[in-house]
This record gives structure tokens, sequence and C-alpha cells, in this order.
């Protein structure tokens, strides 16, 4: 690596970005190193074709890596999808909702309400009902997951129900484990799993279809992860254009059409890191002991900061607070940045704060973010 | 750039594979040399946000630069897509078909045929006709661009009319202006344009939708270009998920979720490198001589080389061409690659050889290519 122009750690920028966000650094310096001449083959892995061996062996690697830190099951595949995850919140409806069919949205976020925006539009042009929504929502926010009495509202026949873990904007995370008990049984359950899918351990065996953008712990934007049940897959409807197709994507191994090349190459790149590491259990490890650290930091401020989401929905992911005033914001950032801290606001529909602590943000990045927040607060509060 | 691993001329690999195909050198020297740390941000371009300043201004650039090197009329607008030229087969009848409406298509290769099956499934589920097809195949080839006389199925109302101008796999070319010549006035004309894009000058304004892949002359995989006139995008249907709708895309300059940033990123640098190339008639006036090179020493071989396209058809991106049997197939494509020549095997589904001369091939290339195909015609012939 010797030849390769590295980014030093003096200078280096603490990514809180939400996304896309930090990537490991192993995975870009190994893609910088080979760039113009890929495994001695001459040629950019941009310039390479997706029916080459070069290419091929990459997409290979990265499935297998997909199954094997995920530990997946037999009855699941590895796809590979582009449009982001807003392209399978239409695609999912579309494949699956039938004449008379209804589904059900459990909704903890915006990004569950874009889903169910995404269904009801969809389910007229296939003869669907609109879908049952159970949500969280109180006034204009969502501080906690759905309750067991919200989820009451999936009672009936539904062709499945769709969930998301971890609500990037709001900060809600609810676990993969807890929806997979908490909605009806025997109904084909699917989850955008974008901003936490890596962080930890998760049993995917009980859904019939994962998805994640990749652009929080998987790879660059431009490539979305899929798990999914090859059974289900294979009962989306065929008077779909192929290219939409769950059961032509399994078929054709994700290689309908031109995959994003280099999107596939840099996550394998990513997925070869996570590994190395020890997988989702170290993943799994650091990202709690990230969490605790900001989260314990704000709460010792003595109500300085605020932190809206409820103690047991509080996402590891993206941590998000408040301060007393918008021109604390102001100074909060502007401090935060001369400290080479970047991407801490929050979104632009709810304001505040926001640190995002993906796999790749280093437990130092968390420690200084802590102690930033502390000092901040004795200054200003 | 003494810090970068650069690849020297002597190793390079001469890269004819028809996409993802060759990119220009100074594009990916630029992308390695700040791959780390894109403008001095401390952060690789990947690990941007795609709402934040350093990659707003990449976006803004890249479709500036689209603007300026196709001489754009202001009626017409850039559009980025994910999902490759594939999914705009899609998503061109899903936007524009509604109930009653029929579409034609002009078909002079498997890309077109593609189109028409999508357009085909799509058509019942918006209540509309199935697609006039005017095609050019005779047997199971494609020898030609459509005639007048098979263009004559375009009688009667048509919603658009789709258009394919290089059919890479079949090398056969049908210039923009030809095709805004053939096709009934004063229906809407949508192209797919992807291996021919940016090739030549080319006026886009008889053109209601154009689209391209990127990974031919323009950028990476993952990116399609879109150059819509502004009113055509609006009459789409509203009853479609926001996601494919070619108006929500533009009233969101292509932002409507994360868009491939690092092969918008890239396309950028390919479209600095164009441009200081000396624009469209740089890349025509090359491509020309390129093409002219291939093509007659294919020709001054005593027939050694089959060459099936009619002249007036002939792709300047794609030259197809035989050999006279299997075994000498193998031969030639094994001593091209101890010449460093890679890429030249025909598509899988028409067999033969087939060599790109995009954008980024050099002049040099092709001469090696011509020199090569006469030694070899020489020596085996």
């Amino acid at each position: 690596m010797a030849s390769s122009p590295a980014r030093s750690d003096d200078t280096v920028t603490m990514n809180f970005g939400s996304g896309p966000g930090a990537l490991p650094r192993a995975a870009l310096l190994a893609a910088q190193e080979e760039f113009l001449d890929v495994e001695g083959s001459g040629m950019s892995i941009l310039e390479h074709s997706h029916r080459g061996s070069v290419y091929d062996r990459i997409h290979e690697e990265a499935r297998a890596l997909f199954r094997k830190v995920l530990d997946l099951p037999a009855s699941h595949e590895v796809l590979f999808f582009q449009g982001g995850a807003s392209e399978q919140f239409a695609t999912v409806p579309m494949n699956f909702l039938r004449p008379g069919d209804r589904a059900g949205y459990a909704v903890h976020g915006v990004w569950g309400e874009k889903a169910v925006q995404e269904a009801t539009t969809w389910a007229p042009l296939a003869g669907a009902e609109a879908p049952v929504v159970a949500s969280s929502q109180e006034g204009t926010r969502y501080l906690r997951v759905p309750s067991a009495a919200e989820l009451g509202a999936f009672s009936g026949s539904l062709r499945y129900v769709h969930t998301t873990t971890n609500e990037t904007i709001h900060g809600v995370q609810w676990h993969a484990e807890a929806i997979a008990a908490a909605v009806p049984a025997g109904v084909p359950l699917v989850c955008d799993m974008s901003s936490d899918f890596l962080s930890r351990p998760t049993d995917l065996s009980p859904f019939a279809l994962t998805y994640a953008g990749a652009q929080k712990n998987v790879g660059p934007s431009g490539l979305v992860v899929a798990i999914v049940n090859a059974d289900f897959a294979k009962e989306c409807r065929k008077d779909l254009p192929r290219i939409f197709r769950y059961d032509v994507n399994l078929k054709e191994k994700s290689l309908v059409n031109t995959p994003p090349v280099f999107s596939v190459y840099l996550t394998r790149n990513v997925l070869r890191w996570l590994d190395a590491e020890g997988g989702l259990p170290a993943m799994a490890e650091r990202n709690t002991a990230k969490a605790k650290l900001v989260y314990d930091a704000l709460e010792s401020c003595g109500g300085f900061y605020t932190v809206p989401v409820e103690r047991a929905a509080r996402s590891q992911m993206n941590v998000v607070f408040g301060l007393p005033n918008a021109q604390l914001d102001m100074r909060f950032l502007a401090e935060a940045k001369t400290r080479r801290m970047v991407g801490l606001s929050g979104h632009r529909s709810v304001g505040g704060m926001r640190a995002a602590l993906y796999n790749a943000v280093p437990l130092a990045w968390a420690e200084a973010l802590a102690e930033f927040l502390v000092d901040f607060a004795k200054r200003a509060g």
C-alpha cells in the first residue's frame, strides 16, 4: 500500500452523517490502490464487463459474504437491485398485490410513511385494496415503535405485513426479533432494514423479504441488497415488466441487466472488512458501546439536551437530540466543525441534531463526540 | 499526481468490451487521486450526503456539462435515474400509456425487442393496447435499420414512438437525425441512445425523451441519463408510484431519493474530459476515424472476415464481424489477448466478434486492432 496516498488520522473528518455515511477506511484504501488495475487486469473495475470473469468473482464473493455474515438459512437468497429502498417501496406491492389483496403497514417514521404512500398509489392499478396502517405517530412525531394495540389493526387476511427496523430520521429503532414476535403469525413479513442492516446479528429466517439501501452500513449508494425467501419470491406476479420481478432477479442471480458494478465491488470490500473484524457480533458489541457513550453523555448534562425518543426505542444507529434553542444549534454545529465533526444536523424535516453511529464510525469518534457534548453543555448551559 | 499509482502505457490493456467499457484515463486518475479526500473535505465522495454542498456542486456541474456538450435547448432537461436502460423500457410505457393508448416501437436489434417486451407486458395493466412494432428483423438477424415500408406500420394515432439509435449486440446504428426524419411527425419521439450517446453532435430537440445507460460513453454502470422535453415529462400519469414518475424526477432535480453518488461524480469527471477534448465534434471526428480504420482493415482482407451489417447501418461504436470458423475464433481471441486486446468476443446471443470503439478508446488502439486484423488474416487466411 506504500504508493497509495493515505488519509492521515490527523486530518480525518469524523463523519456522523446519516447516509451516505462513513465507510471503513480499509475498504476505501483497497479500492483506491487497485482503482486503475483491478486484479492485475490492466483495467479499472469500472471498465469490466458484468459478464466477465473478474466481475463474476466479485459478484459471487459479495453474495457469499452476505450469506456468511448473516448466517442465512438455505431457504433465503441474496439479491441486488438498483433504485434505492424507495424503489422497493413500489416494487413490493407491485410484485405481491393481486386483485382483492390487502397489505398491512406498520409505521414508526417517515420511511414507513413513504412505503405506505407508494403502496396506496399502486393498489388501484393492481385492483387491490388500500393498505391497512398501524402507526405510532403522535401529532407530527414518532417517539416509539407501534404498540400491540396499534398492531391490532392487522386483523383479517393480509397478503403481507411491511415493517421498518430503524427509522433514520426520527431515530426510532425496532429490532427484527421484536417485529417478528409482534406481527400476526402466518403472514409474510417484509421489512425495510436500510439503516441498521448488518449492525447486529439478526435472524432473518422469519422474514419473507428484507431489503436495505447500501449507503448506511453496507457500501455506496446505488445498490439495494435484498434477502428473500426463494419460495416467496416465486409467488410474485408474472404479469409485471421483467425488470421488477423478484422471481426473474432470483433466477438471473441479480444479473437481469448491467448491475452497479462498482457499488457491488465496494460492498464486497466492506464485507471483507466486516468479516475480518469479527462479523456481526463484533459490530453489535462496538455499536452498543458507541451508542451508550453518546446517549449517556446526552443524559449526563442535567437536561441541557433533549432526547425525545422513548428509551426502549432509541436507535443505536441514529441518535436524535435537541438543544435549547436555534442559536445554540448553530453554535453547536460550528464548534463541532472546528473539531472536524460533521453531519450532525438533523434531517431538514424534523430539525435538531442527529449523530449516525454506523459500523464504520470508530469507537474513538463516539468518544470524541461524547466528550464534546459534555464540554459544550458545560460552557453553554 | 505524483503520489498516485499510475497505470503505465506499457502495461495498459486495450479494452474493446461493449459495456461496461473503457473510460477516459484522466477521469479515472482524478477519481483515484482524491478517492479518500474529495475537495479537501477529509472524506471520500462515497461518504458524502447527497443533500450536502460537496455533492450538490458535483450534481449540478454534471447536469450543466450535459447541457453544454449537448447544446440542449431550453425546452429540455437533464435527469438521472437508476436501474439501467432496461428499467426505462418499463417506465416509459408506465408513464405515458393511458387506457386505450397505443405506442409504436421501431426495432432493429435485441435492445429494441426488450423494450417491446416490457411495453407489451405493461399495456394490459394500463388498460392500453399492445404496441405496434416496425421491425427490420430478417430470420434471426438484424442487418439494417427499419425501412420506410416497415415504418408504414405507424399509421393511426400513437401515444409515442420508441426507437433505438445504436444496437450494441448487432452493431446496427441509426442516427438520431435519420430517426427524427423517418417517423411520423407530431408523435412524441422516445429513443434509447445508450450505446452511442455523446459519440457525435446530435440535435435532441425533436425528441420528447432520450435516455442512455451510462456504461458506454458516459460513466460507470448504475446511472441512466435522460434528456427530456419538460412539457412531455409533465404529461406522465400521476397515478404511478412517485419513484417512477418523470414529472417528480424533473421537479426534484433527480434527487427524489439518494442518487448513485459515485456514478454521477465519475460521470462529471468524464464530461470534464470530453469538454476539454473539444466536445462532441472532436469525439465524432475521432470516432469516425477509428471506425474507418477497423472496417477498412476488415474489408481489405479479401473476404477473410465477414462484415454482415449493411454498409449504411454499420455502427461506429460496435464493429461486428466474423471469422471463417469457430477454431479461428478461438485462435483470434487468444492472439489478441497476447497483444493485450480484450473484450473482442461477440455477444453470447449472436457469437462472432465485436469491437467497441467508444469515446475512451484512443485512436492508437484502433490502429493496433486494424494492424492485428490484417496480420492475422495474412497468417490464417
